[in-house]
């Protein structure tokens, strides 16, 4: 590689509009400052509670080196630990996810209880002080069934904003009250940034993404105002200020609200309409599940979006929700988890068909995947610069920017 | 690794008439300095020109994590660029080799003449400057037929002179008029010094290559003279003079041009008798194509052989060419692409059969992989010390070190 | 990666009774200083003589980039030499076993005689000085049939010591008259000193290995004294008395030596007693090879172990031996080499089946291997921090880092 400038001064001579510099998707060093920095500190989604429905059920999320083990205990709570023993440092759950009674080391049998207590350690004399040996304890918190972790001492407090105000939105959809229908890991060889600044522009879906764009409004993702567009865009908003009201008089709330760039826990969100049936991301637009959530009765309620800064979008549907988690693996390999939920009372084959369900966005995933690598095999040339955004199409991917260069200045203090 | 010393250091202690320290063909960080010093700033052989025959079609070449697009414009021009996107970085080719109508980006279908001029960038309103978004130029030259590039701002001047001494060689060979009859990419688990010094001695060739040596006379690359081999070197210099004599009355020109060590763009160009057929270099010495170049009237010609500084080789048939270009992949990774060209009216199964035509140097590249490898490895050990060149048979691997030495203390300044 | 401390920093505060610091198992730089420090200035277990019988075997030893050759040479000695031609470097034998009448070089067939001695470079003239090209010698003992290397310049006097005291235990199994029965290289994603310590201890066998503590005693590697087990250990050390008393009226040593941590050449030996069969460690305990090593009148004479610092361990039985050889490949991936000699006069299908021969160690070997890569994956996350050892159990593995951080601070000066 070449000399990379120190951190600090990439991060002072960002500029705003651009793409950012080839290091920050390159450097070994500053991918590690990375994780560090932005994911050692900051709230990261983990997945949904439904992934855990029972007393001891775990799964294990791992951001670079690090594996966090969240896990169902007796009380119907859920707790995260650092899944590593205290002992001789085994990992201490190697699946990603399973049912256990207590958490045994596989190694010399340590046995902690589902709080993280250690129960039982033999050998190891009078002199020793179990109670000083529990698992490492990591922040949880559940938003209407939505599992954030924070890795840091001190986690960001303006998390309970995001919570007071993202509630009532997501709330109706009873993501507890949903059971895991698929789950599908990718790994895509591109910096974790790729992923997300993919994520935030639909600039690249017409030409990318044939089945998403079956149910997905571009227009609502930003358009360059033409002669030739004008229609369009007009009969679009008429279409949103009309979906919205008869939405917010059944109490859904609909409005945008963006706090992706002026807060320490970003996020924004935003209840969209859909194209064709209206009522899915599915190849025809109709629902995937017949078994709709939570009390809906009706199921074109287009799709509630959700982003958080800096790993995860969620689409809330009245038949089912699509959650994403990104989580780093390398400086160039990242890890796409993409979890459908359903109705828990809905059965396959009866209420709905998996392939179905999935057919959008694994075809969507696939397809991003390779533009993803793709930029990062074009980044890694030298003869790379940042180049401009779009003013109308890309707004949300200069925020994610803005968001992370600030948030990495702020942290380097 | 060990403490690598100053490359500075490792420059000026080198010993002429020695094998390279360690280092050079181990240390990433001094790989990034050849990826710079030396690929950055020469001429690079990038390919016949028979790899793009139509308007439209296209080749890549990457170069450690550069990558170079070379495509026939709409006026039989050939341009190159670098195979970058302006806008988000995306690599615009991801294939090897095509054909396109424009140069379209698959990320936001941004649009690229074949000249590399951005025609067409949707979303970017008003103030977007169009044209400070053109593809970045790579500086090409075509000597006879031959493409070569070169990254640095300012090329080196003297290529001039390569192209003026090597065209009347190379000339009535007529790559342009030839076709692309096969093409193999094979990666060697090597430094690229080590397949470039394997293919600059023969001293090798006896023991490793039984199809190679069918047809050429050791003799032509070095031998010690002993009573055993004194009656074969003078059998063999005066065929030489035989051949060289008939040939020039033909117009060939024959007689070494040696520039690999005293001159910034380093060659070195022979025209030496074959063995058996005398034709080509096949297992039977007979040419492979029935379809002879340009307007020769017979075949035993013998192979012109032109070797370039820092990544080719070439050997020109009367039939036949193959031509050899080495792209550095990683510090110990290397990719070796072999084109044989024939007549580009030369119909295969006809006039010539594929097997027949590649069979002596797929033989042989597979049996050079394996011993460069087999240094790769044995090179890796502390215990490796640099030994002495033979000065009959490794004069020419001497001189490929004494110009890498050379131009890299010299572009270091 | 985060910042490495300082290795002396590292290594000055290492806590004595607790697990080490992450950086030990994860620093590719300090893996660099285990290469150079422990495997390049200590005795290394290489492997049994019986591995090359005849005139002309060799079998190769790699640690780290370093490849050692040992070779049985005409007079029936054995040389050991770097596997390194003096002329451009190549790996001189690419296999890690075979046989040969002189040693060959692939790439210009330069050729030693098996002293290391240069016979024969062709086109070298007349100036070269044959005799200060001869192979590299590596330092080499046999200790009653197990072969011991030493990189350094000047070896370790102590291993005097050690060849002194082990030689009575070993020579009566006669290691020099047993055959290879089988031999299995595994590849352990971690660092060797997982391996390592993995090995000096049993706390984990009763969780992990069911094959192996059917003939193990688990008391024999220590447990903590509580009510239930003190009739167990009870038992277990009349039981040790007993045989102990029986064996030495054979002329078989039987008390444990311990100079694990108290000297350069660290060992450890002490014959212990067999469950079931107590012939040998197999499924039924029985032995393996109905023909029986060395002079011995009776198969029940337990299991002699031998560890050495830092890479081996061997169980001789009255039947077989198992020896292990643990070499560094990457800061992360270690070679486990498992070799089963029997007398070199039984016959496979006949005195033994090499599927009961092998059984428990291939078994066991598979089971520490993923013990070793769970505490790799687990010491990788940053919630890791050193913990408390079995006063109890763990004491090898203490004795195991005591011995390498003393060596590591002692060689580093």
């Amino acid at each position: 590689m070449n000399i990379t400038p120190n951190l600090r001064t990439l991060l002072e001579r960002r500029k705003p509009g651009y793409s950012l510099e080839a290091p920050f998707y390159l450097d070994p060093v500053l991918f590690e400052q990375d994780l560090k920095l932005i994911f050692g500190r900051h709230w990261i989604y983990a997945g949904p509670q439904a992934c855990i429905p029972e007393d001891g059920d775990f799964f294990t999320v791992d951001i670079g080196s690090t594996s966090v083990l969240l896990v169902r205990d007796g009380d119907g709570g859920v707790n995260a630990f650092h899944n590593v023993c205290r002992h001789r440092g085994s990992r201490l759950c190697n699946e990603q996810k399973g049912a256990v009674g207590n958490l045994v080391c596989p190694y010399h049998q340590w046995t902690y209880d589902l709080t993280g207590k250690l129960m039982f350690a033999e050998h190891m004399g009078e002199g020793f002080a179990r109670d000083t040996h529990n698992l490492k304890p990591v922040h949880l918190r559940n938003v209407a069934g939505l599992l954030f972790i924070c890795l840091a001492d001190v986690p960001p407090q303006d998390f309970e904003q995001l919570a007071a105000e993202m509630t009532p939105y997501v709330v109706q959809h009873r993501v507890a009250d949903c059971k895991v229908a698929a789950q599908i890991d990718m790994v895509e060889h591109c910096n974790w940034k790729l992923t997300m600044e993919n994520n935030r522009e639909c600039y690249h879906c017409r030409g990318s993404h044939p089945e998403l764009t079956r149910s997905l409004f571009e227009y609502g993702f930003g358009y360059a105002p033409t002669p030739e567009t004008c229609d369009g865009i007009n009969e679009y908003n008429r279409l949103l200020a009309e979906r919205h009201a008869q939405w917010e008089a059944l109490g859904l709330p609909c409005r945008e609200i963006d706090h992706l760039d002026d807060r320490v826990t970003g996020f924004r969100t935003q209840r969209l309409p859909l194209d064709r049936g209206g009522e899915a991301q599915t190849l025809n637009g109709k629902a995937a599940s017949s078994k709709r959530l939570g009390q809906f009765q009706q199921s074109d309620l287009g799709a509630l979006s959700f982003w958080t800064q800096p790993n995860s979008w969620h689409h809330f549907m009245a038949d089912h929700i699509v959650t994403f988690t990104v989580l780093p693996i390398a400086v160039d390999k990242t890890l796409v988890r993409t979890t459908w939920l359903v109705h828990k009372d809905a059965v396959e084959g009866v209420d709905y068909e998996v392939g179905n369900l999935t057919a959008v966005w694994n075809a969507t995933n696939a397809q991003d995947r390779q533009l993803c690598e793709q930029s990062q095999r074009g980044i890694a040339s030298p003869a790379y610069e940042p180049g401009p955004y779009s003013p109308f199409t890309e707004g949300l991917v200069d925020k994610f920017c803005n968001w992370y260069t600030a948030r990495m200045a702020a942290e380097l203090g």
